[in-house]
């Protein structure tokens, strides 16, 4: 079917759009999707689980939990914690995090990408 | 991000997939998902809308309310209902509804497409 073909179908005074949500699933469970992201990213940026958990009202055992399993599923830790000493701790991401994030960022642009392409198919 | 650089991050035991869902908005409504396309396939398989509901386990008002507002979204009606006559009605989807349900399925299969070469660059 071609794109004029599919256009004569629509309302003209309408707007359409292609919406979408794309996530990874690892062994049928879902696993990356924006939250795990974020909450990467805010560790990274505050260097504190804590910190980042409450950025996201989020409590910092269900923090935990989405870090222990996201480490799980990778070949590498993605946070590491550090205890004790003089800052008394705090948490940093590895470089392996980082790749993810930079990976799952150019995912959502692909996806993006194909959202918008198929949108503009059907705009008058 | 180069794909062998993202598989060097990833468990080698376990298996990681892209995932996701598609819709089609129409003022910022869905409206076009797979639910709508099923039943506009089932009345035209059956003939009828009563049928058509009952086969998805939808009341004959729920699946009336699905139709009146595909048929407000597009340009001209999808289901044409004929009452009385030698056969007592039945319902038929017009030549726009088909071209609905192909662009539709064609849709589908490019968003499938999309998923599995995300897949595929996970895949050890």
């Amino acid at each position: 079917m071609n794109k004029e073909s599919i256009k004569s179908l629509l309302n003209p005074v309408a707007a359409y759009k292609i919406g979408g949500k794309l996530w990874i699933e690892c062994n049928g469970k879902k696993i990356f999707g924006p939250g795990p992201v974020e909450l990467l990213t805010l560790i990274e940026q505050t260097g504190s689980i804590n910190k980042a958990a409450k950025e996201m009202n989020m409590s910092y055992k269900k923090a935990w939990e989405i870090i222990n399993a996201l480490n799980e599923l990778v070949a590498h830790p993605l946070v590491i914690t550090q205890s004790g000493g003089e800052k008394g701790g705090g948490s940093v991401i590895t470089d392996d995090a980082k790749k993810l994030i930079e990976y799952h960022k150019q995912l959502r642009e692909r996806f993006e990408a194909f959202l918008e392409r198929e949108t503009s198919d059907l705009s008058l």
